[in-house]
């Protein structure tokens, strides 16, 4: 009988097959012991001489790593291993033996490009391995916290007429005999969809044709947006706040054991059961001011250092990537920043009636030094205010007329955000840099393998 | 307090707000009717002369076709209503008043082209609506499937650097100074995971630049792309055939109000619960020809029509669309043909050891003239073959090494399959084209909105 690897602990005492690849090897003279995984666990299989054919021995004990194995063993409790159980080894198939497998389990990480090029055989290690199985919960998270809310799933399309988050950042593609453009944003779709469903999710691979090589960015990345009729600012921080809690408590729950291989401390992670803060930019520009002047007489030579780049580009202009560092630091769970001066957002935010300088937009920044991970806010409403906005931003009126529909033909308060899901893994995980969070991740210089 | 139309029923005898958008009235004289929408369902607000002002009576005899409104009501059982109750209004607060909503409620259908032209509005009336809750349904369904069985969701990369499913259907995207190209299919990626993660699903969007302007196309379309370690030909179409039924069960379980919107006779998705007949290629040439006579012998019009069609590509090709109708008529469930001639399928397919002329792949056939929903099957496993087929078929072994170290480093039997989400919106909706089933189609002569 053929069980998963995840499965063993409920088969002690039963002769069992279980069928995956050689992770590692050691022992020698008279007794192997074989790591075996199968992508839902590893297992230690041990292949005493006696238990076996000698023609196996002999095959087992020159098993490169990766071979292809069905091991018909006894399960056994074993209180050391982490599964809780080990096989012993009564039949060994190698169904290929490798010799030369490349990649090496070792604790120096070779050149990240040397991986990446191998991206193909990379997510069999450990750590590529646990990063990608964080990502699958907290995607499958995401998609039930919107469905047991009512929202309707509602994909926007990728080859779009136009640009909505800045020309500079568009993939063009030859379409035929016309162009069309890589959707950076499905929000302004999501927005006929809240209209038509009162409450929708837009859930796909958006594109930036993003030049720069920070740890940060890539060219296609996937973003949950959900926008929703009837919201205003106040209820989108809702959404957010129970979104990104959802979310991580999810992921602390059913990925403790990826979050160990990964070596994660979690206690800041687990703040996100207490009430994110909520700040308007205004008050932000004090706090930031201030954390600048205790980081520099701090001592710690890092937040020395910090200090030195915050609020660089200037009170009054979109935070760095230091303020957001330094907010993390600060507050040691997500922060949501509220009310930008409308000059740093995007045409189709809705002026504060409060102070029409500013926005009733928010942006939701992660601890530990990931940065935002949410951005969005209540739309403008009024269809002669947006008329203003695209003439003022240049907007091509061909190409956003569909949208100014909306606000021609019963439009409401509504509003919504935008999540980056590999900024939301890279925080949950702790990895250094956004690329590990993506099977195949795409940057300026890598489409491949 | 604000209720959704939806909870409405729960609420009898309270004072609610319901928000949302006249979809139609009638009335006049003393007594109104407000149809009101809010996406979650449709409720009649019934309005007399003496339980508002006079000014808001006035608004609302004249109020258009999408005007946004709060309504403020009393909630009474109503039998006659299809949700069972209907509001008595207090107030009547008109947001937005609008006068030419240009989509008129009505039997006669207008040119669709004219309403794709309108899609960001045309997904508010009731048949686009419930086909779009369908297909929502449908994405939730197929993702809790694979969750539950612990799949890992493994997102493959929009971004390729080659085409794996024939070059002349391929998007070319200029991507910096290099070129790429727009996913046809996840399968390759998806093949890296299952060595890596034993069960994977690939389900994003996928392009194909597809000339035909059948109803059976798009350029832009989501697939789920399930791929299994150790997974031999009668595992994948167990999966499949389990995949099917639980996403048609689940849709006529949770989506009765749309199919009925639809008119939509489900006998024939009912009959999912019965196992789907798995006939060879070979066994349904005999079954087509005989079909191909009684259908021409039947003296209906439409089966003597389509009997002209059967067997069109000659015996030994590929099927073509009058064959898998014949076989939906005749079988009236999904029907599963596997074991096809190793020319009319890719590369990458398993020989059959019983007949090497044959591979290891499976179809699955939907009825009603939907026809092919799902193709798969068993991946050669063996490198000299596969290296074999890479020169054989002319494809660049540099941007196929990658694939084939899969089977090199510890190769094991797998395979998996596609389905095309859109081809089963159609089925289960009974929709005449599959372009009504995403909210923004994309063909070869749309891009917009």
């Amino acid at each position: 009988m053929h069980y998963e690897i995840r499965e063993l602990k409920d088969h002690v005492g039963e002769i069992v097959d279980v069928r995956g690849w050689l992770y590692n090897r050691r022992g020698s003279g008279k007794i192997l012991f074989l790591q075996v995984r199968d992508g839902t666990g590893t297992v230690q299989a041990v292949m005493g001489k006696n238990d076996v054919s000698e023609a196996e021995f002999n095959i087992g004990k020159g098993l490169g790593n990766e071979s292809s194995v069905i091991v018909t063993a006894e399960v056994k409790t074993e209180p050391r291993s982490p599964i809780g159980v080990e096989l012993h080894v009564k039949k060994l198939n190698v169904l290929q033996d490798v010799k030369d497998y490349p990649i090496q389990i070792s604790e120096d990480v070779p050149n990240i490009d040397w991986l990446l090029d191998r991206r193909h055989l990379w997510v069999r290690s450990k750590v590529p391995h646990a990063i990608l199985k964080v990502r699958s919960e907290v995607v499958q998270a995401i998609r039930e916290f919107y469905y047991q809310r009512g929202f309707v799933l509602y994909d926007a399309p990728i080859f779009t007429p136009a640009s909505c988050e800045g020309v500079s950042t568009l993939f063009e593609v030859p379409y035929f005999d016309e162009k069309a453009y890589l959707t950076q944003s499905g929000q302004l779709y999501g927005e006929t969809g809240a209209m038509a469903f009162g409450k929708v999710v837009v859930f796909g691979p958006t594109f930036r044709a993003e030049k720069s090589k920070t740890r940060r960015h890539l060219t296609e990345f996937w973003m949950v947006e959900p926008e929703v009729a009837f919201l205003e600012l106040d209820g989108i921080m809702d959404l957010a706040e129970d979104q990104v809690r959802y979310v991580v408590t999810r992921a602390l729950d059913k990925c403790k054991e990826e979050l160990k291989i990964l070596e994660r401390d979690t206690s800041i992670l687990e703040r996100v059961a207490e009430r994110f803060p909520r700040v308007s930019y205004g008050e932000m520009q004090g706090v930031l001011q201030k954390l600048k002047a205790d980081f520099a007489a701090s001592g710690d030579e890092k937040l020395v250092k910090l200090s030195g780049d915050i609020l660089k580009n200037g009170l009054g202009d979109d935070l760095g990537a230091a303020d957001e560092t330094a907010v993390g630091i600060h507050y040691k769970r997500p922060v949501m920043i509220h009310r930008y001066p409308s000059e740093v957002k995007a045409f189709y935010m809705k002026r504060d009636p409060a102070d029409p300088n500013f926005v009733l937009c928010v942006d939701v920044i992660a601890p530990e030094g990931v940065g935002e991970v949410i951005g969005g806010g209540q739309r403008a409403d009024d269809l002669k205010y947006l008329e203003e906005q695209v003439i003022k931003h240049k907007i091509p009126p061909e190409t956003i007329d569909w949208y100014l529909d909306l606000r021609r033909f019963g439009s409401v308060p509504h509003g919504g955000f935008g999540m980056g899901v590999e900024r939301c893994v890279q925080w949950i995980t702790g990895c250094e840099h956004v690329r590990e969070t993506i099977p195949f991740p795409r940057t300026i210089y890598r489409t491949k393998p």
